[in-house]
C-alpha cells in the first residue's frame, strides 16, 4: 500500500538478496534491510524485523532460497528448514511455507534448486497478495452493508497489526478497510495499541496514516468501553493459527476483545488466508502453542525523544518480575465468521470445510 | 505499608502543610511533596501526584483545610469546594469528602474553622485506614478459602493500583492480599500494567515489591489467556464509583477482565469503602461520567534510561490521533461480590442494602 504517495511491498528480491522493510524502525523511520543469507532471514524473523503470519511465511520461503543460493545440498535444505522453523512457534504459515519449499525442492537436483527456490518464494509472495486482496473484497462487503444500513462512517476495531506490513500487500484484517476505502465507503478504524510491542500504535497507525484512512489509536483497555457505548460496528482481527474448528490464535488480548464484542452484539471476524488454518487442530486453547517472549518487551519501551533521537526507557518497578505470553486463543463460539480468500465461513469445522471441501478428504 | 522496611502512609499533616508521596515519580524515586495551599492540593489531584479514589478524597479534605488556614470565610469555603470538585470527574469520593467537609464546616464560625478542618480531614484519613483494614479482613477470608481448598499459593489478578498508594494505607483491592500475606497465607499477584498510565507496572508492582509479596507484571492483554489456562484463582479490583445496583466504575479495562473472569468461572470482586458507592445511580454504563484524559498519556511514555536519567519518548505513529477514556463500567451481572468494610455483598441493590440498611430510607 502507499507510504508518502509511493507504493510499497514488505519484501522483494533484489540483486540476489532479499530486501525487507525493517519493522523495528517503524513508525519513525522507514528503512529497508537486505537479507543476504539464510541466517539473516532467520534472524529477521526471530527479532521481528519482519512479523505477521503471511510475511513470516514469505520470509521463511526466501530464507530457504538464500540457503539454496549458497549451498543447494540436501543437508543445507534440511538445515534451513530446521533453523528457520525454530524462530517462532505460533505462526503456522512459517511451517506451511517451509514445508511447501522443502517438498517441492526435493524434486529437483541440487544444481536446479537455487533458481527454482527463488521462483517458488516469489510465487508464495504473489499468491499471498492475491489472497489478501480477495480477503479484502469479501470483508469490504460487510463494511458496505453496515455503511448502507447506518448512513455514517463505519467504525472498525482492530487489534495488533494485520495490515500490509504483516503480509506482502493489502494485509488480512485491514484488507477490508483498504478495499472499502478505495471503493469510497466512509470508515474509521479504532487501533488497539497492542502491548507489549505496540504493533497497533506503531504499525497499524503508520499504515493507515500513510494510506489516508481515518483512525484513532486507543489503549488495549478501551475497546470494551467503546463497544458498550455503540462506538464500534465491527471487529476484524488477523490470526497466526486457526484450528479446523474455527478457534483463532492471534496476538495476546484478542480474546478479550472477542468477549466484549459478544457481550455487546458487535460482529467479530478473523481475516486470514488458507495457509493460517491448521487442519490438524481441534481445540485451540489446548493445542495452539503460545510463544513466551522476552519480558524486556514489557519492562522497557523504545521511542523517539523530544530531541529526535531514540531511547529505550524502563517502565516497570525495578526488580519486579514480568511475564509475556505473546498470543491467546479466541474460541470459535465468540467468532462471528472467518474471512478467507474464498469467502466468509462460519467459525466451525462445517463452515470451514464448506469453503475448503478438499480438506474433508484429508 | 512498608517500603524498604519503613512504614509509610500516602498523606499526612506536617507543620501546617500537608505532605504527600509524589506518585508521578514512582516507581524509580520515592519523593514527598508538601502542599501549602488549596491550589496545591487541587493541582496534586488533577496532575495525579495523588490518585486513587480514597486518597483523592483525603487530599480534597486536606485541601479544604488548607483553604481554611489562609481564609476561613464562607466565600473561601465555597471556592475550595468548587475548585477541588472540578479536578476529576469520575471519583465519587472526591465529592463525598468535599460535601462532608463543607456541611460540617458550615456549623462553625470562620475563626473556628481552620483547626476543625484539619481535625476533620484527619478523621477522614483515619476512617479510611480502618475501612481498608476491614476490607482486607473480609477479602482475606476469600483468599484463605482458596488456599485451603487448593493447597498451593493463591493467584490473584488485579488491575490498576488500588493498593495503599491509592488510599491512605492498606488499600482496597490489595488489602486482602496484604492481610492474607501477614496471616501467612501463600499468594501471588498478577499485576496488569494498566495502560496508558501504567499504575500497575509502576505503583502496584512497587507496593508489592516493597512489602515482599510475590507478584508478576503482565500486559493488560494477558489476563484472559491466563484465566483460560487456570492461572488465576481470583480477581480483585478497586472502584472509583459504584452504583446502588452494583455496577462498578473503575480504571479502563476492568470490564474486559470481568468478562474473561465470567467466561472462565473465575470469581471477580470489587473492593471499596462505602464512600465509593453512589446511592443516586442505578445504571452505571449510562450514568457514571467517564473522564477523557490527555491523549499524551497514550502517545508518550516516561521512564528511566540506561544511564539512570529520565526521558519521555513518543511511541505512537507521528500524527495519528488518539483517544483516552480513563474509566469503564463493569455491569453488576459480571461481579461476583463487592467487598466493603462491612463485609461482602452481592453486586445488587438488595445485596448492598443488606450491608447498608440505613440507605434504604434515603
Amino acid at each position: 500500500m502507499r507510504v508518502g504517495g509511493r507504493h510499497y511491498r514488505t519484501i522483494w528480491p533484489e540483486d540476489g538478496a532479499v530486501v525487507v522493510i525493517d519493522q523495528t524502525r517503524l513508525p519513525f523511520e522507514l528503512v529497508t534491510k537486505p537479507l543476504h543469507t539464510m541466517a539473516d532471514a532467520a534472524e529477521a524473523i526471530s527479532t521481528m524485523v519482519v512479523r505477521g503470519a503471511p510475511l513470516i511465511g514469505a520470509t521463511a520461503a526466501y530464507g530457504v532460497a538464500l540457503a539454496m543460493s549458497s549451498d543447494p545440498s540436501d543437508a543445507s535444505l534440511d538445515e534451513a528448514v530446521r533453523a528457520i522453523g525454530a524462530t517462532r512457534p505460533t505462526a503456522v504459515n512459517l511451517h506451511w511455507a517451509l514445508h511447501r519449499m522443502e517438498s517441492r525442492l526435493r524434486g529437483f537436483t541440487p544444481d536446479e534448486r537455487a533458481a527454482f527456490a527463488f521462483d517458488e518464494a516469489g510465487r508464495i509472495a504473489e499468491e499471498d497478495v492475491g489472497c489478501c486482496r480477495a480477503i479484502g473484497e469479501h470483508g469490504a462487503a460487510l463494511v458496505r452493508e453496515i455503511a448502507e444500513r447506518t448512513s455514517r462512517p463505519v467504525n472498525i476495531l482492530t487489534h495488533c497489526n494485520a495490515g500490509w506490513l504483516a503480509a506482502i500487500d493489502w494485509g488480512t484484517a485491514l484488507a477490508p478497510a483498504y478495499v472499502a476505502h478505495e471503493a469510497g465507503i466512509p470508515l474509521h478504524v479504532w487501533v488497539d495499541e497492542t502491548r507489549p510491542r505496540n504493533q497497533g500504535a506503531a504499525l497499524t497507525a503508520f499504515e493507515l496514516a500513510g494510506h489516508g484512512i481515518p483512525h484513532t489509536v486507543i489503549a488495549d483497555n478501551a475497546g470494551g468501553h467503546l463497544m458498550q457505548h455503540g462506538e464500534v460496528d465491527l471487529c476484524i482481527v488477523g490470526s497466526d493459527r486457526t484450528t479446523a474448528t474455527g478457534d483463532v490464535g492471534n496476538k495476546i488480548g484478542t480474546y478479550l476483545k472477542a468477549l466484549a464484542a459478544k457481550d455487546n452484539g458487535v460482529p467479530f471476524y478473523a481475516a486470514l488466508p488458507f495457509s493460517t488454518i491448521d487442519w490438524s487442530l481441534k481445540d485451540g486453547v489446548a493445542e495452539i502453542p503460545i510463544e513466551e517472549r522476552s519480558t524486556r518487551e514489557l519492562t522497557h519501551m523504545r521511542g523517539r525523544t523530544a530531541a529526535g533521537g531514540f531511547e529505550t526507557v524502563e517502565i516497570v518497578a525495578p526488580g519486579s518480575p514480568a511475564a509475556n505470553p505473546a498470543f491467546d486463543v479466541t474460541p470459535a463460539r465468540l467468532v462471528t465468521g472467518i474471512i478467507t480468500e474464498r469467502g466468509i465461513a462460519k467459525a466451525s469445522r462445517e463452515g470451514l470445510l464448506a469453503l475448503y471441501p478438499e480438506q474433508a478428504a484429508a
